[in-house]
């Protein structure tokens, strides 16, 4: 009757306690060097967090992020300060509030990467505990770049092992989260391999997240992730303060895998740990679109450009996707928000078509205009079975235009912008940066100049500092 | 592909929104008034709050429970000071960090109340928000207990809910508990039923905590009961500050039953709203073992009293009990220590036929003293088809004792002490508060006695003041 035991000793657990597959991940996470991370990898890693400082700041602003902002301020108490930047206010405060508001805020613009295989967004419950662990710790930047592959890895593997049975109903990026975000943590405080096991187990133990929200368009997905991001970073704290977690939080009879998934396999846990690099295969969000409409207005911006079409040269677009995209974007016809039109492939074909892009601003001034909805009305979607199979490995971007004088053109690609092998260079991610931290009114050109100045050597920083100001801390090594 | 959505308008959702059982919950925990709870029911409740004080006490020096107060003093950062008290050790915080370390601290004595249809223990999570959000607001004594009933009457019905399958895998206490917390944070705050669903969505969201701890004999359960209160508390407070939840969180097709049940029935949530007072259905704990155990102890204490036996008069005792007990209890042949002696039938008997009381003070100081481990070597366990047949619903106990002298005596109970037929009168709760404050070093004889004078007049304060020292804003009008 476990609801009225009490804690007995811990003696024999620990002896009981043999190599299982949680334990060989919460090794690999405790022991993870920088030295042996691939400098592609490393390379890949700064590019993953200066495009999260993007999507950090877009949060600024927005209704959810903002009231998560205040209730930790109420939370906390005294006047705050603290040594880590919460990038929405540019306030400090302690480790745990920044990596719960800076949590809740870069989740919000929904531009922030996605690792297709375990559909799980690292960046926004990664990043926020690296920075706020390293600003207070004074950790260098190979120690700030090692503790996130961690959680990437950690958080990649454990999501795939939950299947796709655990994502129908919960949210992935809340309940993997807060493990990902405390292999992070446990890294950037020097967890021991039997302490980072017991983070794990205090993180999964509190690994919660429900999709019920999206059914009324509530506010939780920006919950989801401030608290992802803090309950990893407290278990990781707890561990290393001697407080215990289970052993088999992920595969144990009582575990997350028994109460939250039926599919569930234990082998994808240590899935090729530390030859198989899953940091690397995280997807940028190039448009500020649902993914289902990425291959598309990726394909159809390549018959545009090869053909130099303009939108009033084109009569009608077959878009050409897997049976997913036509569930989830067949219901919205005519958009009446933003939030709809992001969800509707023919505003984004039609965005793309006349801006190249389809991005925040592209969407909030002009989704509804008049050229939009007539090109919008001129796009269909057909299934297909070839792009359906590939799906969701690959997604294949096919489309057919027909110009207004007869011409069938078709335009094919087989990574949308910003998969792995079609990434963002770094001058597309600065770039995304610049439109975001201005859309959200989040940095000045020069402000974010400089943070991108700062943010492109933070593997070489030999304390990490300030992410606005460059600090006596930060110094450049390159 | 809801991981990529952003969050739409929320317009269309509130039109969308009928009446339904989540909602009907929600309202009547908004509007419930003091003056519609049945004057039997209160005062049970001040009995209640009074019984968890006294394990709020006993959580001082508890390892886990200090854990969890140094994460916490370190996550508000600067030197602590706020409205509320944090029991043991009379510090002030917010009421965040009040709730989580208070709800720490009352689950581990495993003293505390449970509710045994639900298998929910509320104090522990209702009591730690009530408390500190009525000492920050100077509620009244009335809105307290209104609050605390709120709590109770949802995180029962929800308990129920969920059903079996739930309590399988998932710690009750920790995921129902964190609705409880938000439905008695959210009548604190005054919550419209709107807002009151906003708080069960943005609750139920967070609800976690895994039963795979026990295995390993971990401290998650302390860290359950912390963060159902401070997770709840949060929720409510998100809430009043216009952040949404999903509107069905319980039942709803993404929700908690989707994710977290195979047996849950909807009829239950609402079951009997006003009529039914599932408050006062709650059990407290008198011996500090296994409840498996205290049936059979009564059973034992019945006997011992009725024929003045002294424990050498007796040669063998025969426990009667359902499956169950055999299940939980029959591992434990020689207990090794405190934790292991509460789950042994014999060590419980002999503590209660030789000093008419299983406490935490008993086991401390003699559970395997050679008296109690002679006694226990004559107690043996056998299947009862009656007392099988009767639980959970009724924890019949029956042992029947052989004398020395060859006399064969049976007792029974149908109630254990502390079931709601069998409750414990105000001086037993009032003694059991002076054991636990005295086994922890929380307060001394005096401070309880002050401490026991203020929290019975509860019900009648102006303002809920300090637990400890009577303020000017506790005027006890009785």
């Amino acid at each position: 009757m476990p609801a009225i035991r009490t804690n007995p000793e811990r003696t024999d657990s620990r002896t009981l306690m043999n190599d299982h597959p949680s334990l060989t991940l919460a090794t690999f996470a405790a022991q993870l060097d920088f030295d042996n991370i691939p400098h592609a990898v490393v390379e890949r890693t700064v590019n993953l967090y200066v495009d999260w400082l993007g999507s950090a700041l877009a949060g600024k602003g927005a209704r959810p992020v903002e009231t998560i902002a205040r209730f930790a301020r109420g939370a906390a108490g005294a006047t705050q300060h603290g040594p880590c930047e919460v990038l929405i206010d540019r306030s400090r405060t302690t480790p745990y509030f920044a990596a719960m508001i800076n949590g809740a805020a870069s989740h919000f613009a929904e531009q922030d990467d996605v690792h297709n295989g375990s559909v799980f967004h690292p960046a926004t419950v990664v990043f926020p505990v690296a920075l706020a662990l390293a600003q207070a710790a004074h950790a260098s930047g190979r120690d700030f770049i090692a503790a996130a592959v961690a959680g990437y890895e950690v958080g990649i593997r454990i999501g795939e092992f939950l299947g796709r049975s655990h994502y129908k109903v919960f949210h992935t990026t809340g309940t993997v989260g807060t493990i990902a975000a405390a292999a992070t943590a446990g890294r950037l405080l020097g967890l021991s391999p039997t302490q980072m096991l017991d983070a794990f187990g205090s993180a999964g133990t509190q690994a919660s997240g429900l999709w019920e929200f999206l059914r009324d368009a509530a506010d939780s997905k920006q919950l989801h992730t401030a608290m992802a991001a803090a309950n990893g970073l407290m278990a990781a704290q707890l561990a290393a303060d001697g407080f215990k977690g289970a052993t088999h939080i992920l595969e144990g009879a009582k575990g997350m895998a028994a109460g939250m998934s039926s599919d569930a396999d234990p082998a994808r846990l240590v899935d090729r740990l530390g030859s198989r690099w899953a940091t690397g295969e995280t997807s940028f969000k190039y448009h500020a679109a649902c993914r289902h409409t990425h291959p598309a207005a990726d394909a159809l911006l390549a018959v545009v450009q090869k053909h130099r079409l303009a939108p009033r040269d084109i009569a009608k677009v077959v878009a050409h996707v897997h049976q997913g995209a036509i569930d989830v974007l067949g219901a919205v016809v005519t958009p009446r928000t933003v939030h709809q039109a992001k969800f509707n492939m023919g505003t984004v074909l039609g965005l793309v078509a006349h801006h190249g892009y389809a991005g925040v601003t592209e969407f909030e001034q002009g989704f509804d205009a008049d050229s939009i909805a007539a090109f919008r009305d001129n796009v269909t979607m057909a299934f297909d079975a070839e792009v359906d199979a590939a799906y969701p490995a690959r997604w294949i971007g096919k489309v057919t235009v027909t110009t207004i004088d007869g011409r069938v053109l078709n335009g094919r690609v087989d990574e949308p912008k910003g998969d792995p092998g079609n990434t963002l260079s770094r001058d597309e991610i600065a770039t995304k940066l610049h439109r975001l931290a201005a859309f959200a009114g989040a940095a000045t050109e020069g402000e974010a100049a400089r943070l991108l100045g700062n943010a492109w050597h933070i593997a070489e920083q030999t304390q990490v500092g300030s992410v606005f100001e460059a600090t006596s801390h930060a110094t450049a090594l390159a």
